[in-house]
C-alpha cells in the first residue's frame, strides 16, 4: 500500500514526519496562511500551508508529507506543518456542488444524477455507513443464534408474491421473472439447515414515483424452524434489530455523529398489542388494515405508554396477508402474522407461515387460487416441514427512518425507480 | 421456541429426561429393538424405541421425549430411551431417494429437480454449509482491513463488461440489462469509501451447458484505492483467502469432515509467476492466455516447488484484459493484472485499473471503441480517483473446487443454467 498515516491516528504521531493520502476536501486561503484539508475514509486532516503556494484543486487525490503538530485548533486536535504536496490524480471536473459544505447544497436529483461523486459528501456517505453497519449487526445477532447464510436464485420461473409488479427477464428465449423476495427459498431452506438468512436484493416493478419506493432494494430476510407460532419469530427479530443498533453505535459512530441521528433503544421486550385493539385505541374505521396515520398515532402511543420507539402490531385480518399465512388458531379470521412499527412508519412484516402441505393446498382452496402456478413452490411442504415462521426488514428502509431521511433514495447507492436507471 | 436439546448437545444431558425435535432420518426395526434416528441442524440423536412400535416414515418432523443415556454406542455418544413420539407433520410424499444413505444414491439432475428435499443429506448440504462459512470469513478478513460493504444496482442500463452475455429486462417499458458484475459500482465507491467489498449476484447469459457455468452465481467482490500497484490487491486477497479458510475451519468443521475435504494452507506470501516466466515453464505456445492444462501444470509446479496450492499469475498480456486494466508500466503490452490458480484451475481475477480519466479516454481509443457506452462508467474517474485495483472471486466456483464437486451445481443453492429455472 502507499505508505500513510489515516487522519483519525494523526495526532497519535505527534512529533513525527509522516505521509497522509487522500482527496482534497477544501482549499482555505487566508491573508497569513494558507489550509488544505485532505479527507481520507477515517475523516479529515488539516495542512498548513505557506501563503502564496498554488494548492491543488478539490478533489485532486494527493499526498502529502510533513511534520505533526498537536494541540491545536486543527479538526482531531493536530496539524500537518511543512508540507511536500504530491498529486496522484487531478479531476477533470469540478463536484456539481462543494463536498466540504456543510449542508449539502443540492436538490436530491441532482445528487442521484452525480452519484458517484456526490457520495462523498460525509453527509451523503454517512447514511451508507450506518447501512452497511446494520447490516454486519444483523448478521451477527444471526450467526449467534445459529443461522446460517443463504443465496438464493434472483430468477425465477414464475412470480413468488404475486402476478403484478414484476420485472419479466428473458431467459434464453423463454420468460422468466426477477424475484421479488426470496420467501419460497427461505421456507424450503427451514428444511434443510432450520434457520436462514439472506441478505440480498429484491425487485419490484411498481410504477409508484414516491419517497418511499425503489425498483430494487436490499432484503434482510430471515426464518426459522420448530417455533411455537409467531411470538417466537418476534423475540429473533427484537435480537436481530438489537445487534443492527449495537453495530451501528460502535462501527457507524462517525455518522451517527455526523447526522445526529438519536439510536433507540430495543426493549428486552418489544411490546405487542393485537390488530383488534389497535384499531380500537387508534380509532376503528371497519377497514381490515392499519392507515399511514393509525401507524403513526400507534407508534405515538407506545412511546407514551410502553416507552418505546418500537411496538409490534400482531394478529392482522387473514384477509389482508399472504395465503401462505398461518391463521390464529383462537381467533378466526386472524393470522399469526405481525407488523414491526418503528416511529410511525411500518418496518418489517413478518409472521408464522403454513407448514403442512394439505393445508396450503386448503388455503388455495379457500382463495379460489389454482395450485398450479404454486407447485414448485408446494414441493418443499410435501416432505415434513416444521412449524416455522419468518421476516423481512427493507434495509434501505430502516436506514432512511433511522437517519430521518425524508426520500429512501438517500439511503440507497444508486438508487433504481420508474425514471432512473443510472448511474 | 419449541423446547429441545439439539442432537450435539445430547451427552451432556445423561440421565435427564429431554426433548428433541427434528426429521426422522431413518427407521432401523432390528429383532429386540427399533432405532429412530431424528436429524436436527446440528447432526443425528438415536431412539431407543421397543419392538413392534409404529414408527412414523422418513422425513417426518417430529418432537421426542426420553431418558438420555450415554456411553453407549449411538452416535455421538448418547441416546434416547423410553420415548414419547409426538408427529408434528407429517411427509406427504416420500423423498425422492433415501436421505440416510451414506452415499447419495441418485444422478445430479435428480438431486436438483428435488433440491427443497435433497438437500437435507448431509453430504449435499455440507457444500452450502462451507459456502456460508467461506462468506463469513471473506467479510471478516476485509472488515478488519477497513473495507465497508455495499450494495449495488442489479439492473443497468447498458452491460459493463461486455455487449454479449447479458439477460435483457422490460424495465418499465424500456430495456434495461441484469449486472455482469458490480465492476463499474465498486470502482466508483473506492472514491467514498476507499476500500469496499459486496456479495452478491452477478448474471451471465452465457449458453453454456458445460460443469463449470452458472447464469447466475454469487461473487466477492473487492476493490481498494492508494494501492502501489496490484501486488497490494494480491496482497489483500491474500488475507480474503486466509480468513475464508480459517472460517471454514471453525464454522463449518462438521461438513469439512463429511465432505473428507483437504483444507489448503494459505501460505503467507503466495507464490507469484509472470506471465512470460509460466509460459516459458509451462511451455510456450504463442497463445495470449494460459490453456486449461498450462493451468494445471503450473499448480503442480507450485506445489513441488512452493509447497502451495495457491498460485499468482501475473502480467497477463493487456489484449486479453479488459480496457480498464492498469498496463505494467516497465513491460509494454503486459497488464498489472493478474489470475489466481488453485488446485489447477482459475480462481481469481484481478488487478490495478487505470484511475485517470485520460488514461481511460486514450484506453478506449487505442481499441476503437466509442467513448459513449462507456460515459456513465467514466464520470466517476473525471473527480479524482487514487491508484486502485480489486478482484473477484466465484462463491460457487471456490467451494466447488475446495469440496472436490465435479460440477458446479452442487455449490449452489438452486442453479440456474441454460436450461434450468426451477425449483
Amino acid at each position: 500500500m502507499i505508505s500513510r498515516v489515516l487522519s483519525a491516528e494523526l495526532k497519535e504521531h505527534a512529533g513525527q514526519r509522516v505521509t497522509i493520502a487522500g482527496w482534497v476536501h477544501r482549499r482555505r486561503r487566508l491573508k497569513s496562511v494558507s489550509f488544505l484539508l485532505v479527507r481520507d475514509r477515517r475523516g479529515v486532516s488539516q495542512v498548513v500551508v505557506p501563503p502564496g503556494t498554488a494548492l491543488p484543486a478539490e478533489e485532486s487525490v494527493v499526498r502529502v508529507t510533513g511534520l505533526v503538530r498537536s494541540g491545536t485548533q486543527a479538526p482531531g486536535g493536530a496539524e500537518l506543518t511543512g508540507p511536500r504536496i504530491e498529486v496522484l490524480a487531478e479531476p477533470a471536473q469540478a463536484p456539481p456542488f462543494g463536498l466540504y459544505r456543510p449542508v449539502v447544497p443540492a436538490e436530491l436529483p441532482v445528487v442521484l444524477d452525480h452519484a458517484p461523486v456526490a457520495l462523498r459528501h460525509p453527509l451523503l456517505r454517512a447514511p451508507l455507513e450506518i447501512s452497511a453497519a446494520s447490516v454486519a449487526g444483523f448478521r451477527a445477532a444471526l450467526d449467534r443464534l445459529g443461522f446460517t447464510e443463504i443465496h438464493t436464485p434472483k430468477l425465477v420461473a414464475s412470480a413468488t408474491e404475486s402476478g403484478a409488479d414484476v420485472f419479466s427477464v428473458d431467459y434464453f428465449g423463454r420468460p422468466a421473472y426477477l424475484a421479488q423476495s426470496p420467501q419460497f427459498f427461505k421456507q424450503a431452506m427451514v428444511g434443510v439447515f432450520e434457520r436462514v438468512y439472506e441478505v440480498g436484493p429484491v425487485f419490484r416493478a411498481e410504477p409508484h414515483d414516491t419517497a418511499r419506493h425503489l425498483a430494487q432494494y436490499t432484503s434482510l430476510d430471515a426464518e426459522l424452524g420448530f417455533v411455537r407460532d409467531h411470538r417466537d419469530v418476534m423475540a429473533v427479530l427484537r435480537e436481530a434489530l438489537a445487534g443492527m443498533l449495537e453495530a451501528v453505535r460502535l462501527r457507524a459512530a462517525r455518522a451517527v455523529e455526523a447526522l445526529d441521528v438519536a439510536l433507540p433503544e430495543v426493549p428486552a421486550e418489544i411490546p405487542a398489542v393485537h390488530f383488534t385493539e389497535a384499531k380500537r385505541l387508534s380509532g376503528e374505521d371497519g377497514e381490515p388494515d392499519l392507515s399511514p396515520a393509525q401507524e403513526r398515532w400507534l407508534s405515538r402511543w407506545a412511546l407514551r405508554e410502553h416507552g418505546s420507539e418500537f411496538l409490534f402490531v400482531t394478529g392482522y385480518p387473514m384477509a389482508k396477508r399472504p395465503f401462505y399465512t398461518h391463521p390464529d388458531p383462537a381467533r378466526p379470521g386472524h393470522s399469526n402474522g405481525f407488523d414491526l412499527l418503528f416511529r410511525g412508519l411500518e418496518l418489517v412484516t413478518g409472521g408464522q407461515r403454513l407448514h403442512r402441505y394439505q393445508d396450503y393446498l386448503d388455503a388455495l382452496a379457500a382463495r379460489g387460487e389454482p395450485v398450479e402456478p404454486y407447485e414448485g413452490y408446494l414441493k418443499a411442504f410435501e416432505h415434513g416441514m416444521p412449524p416455522h415462521g419468518g421476516f423481512a426488514i427493507g434495509l434501505e428502509r430502516w436506514t432512511a427512518r433511522l437517519t430521518g431521511a425524508s426520500n429512501i433514495r438517500q439511503a440507497a447507492l444508486f438508487p433504481r425507480d420508474l425514471h432512473r436507471l443510472s448511474p
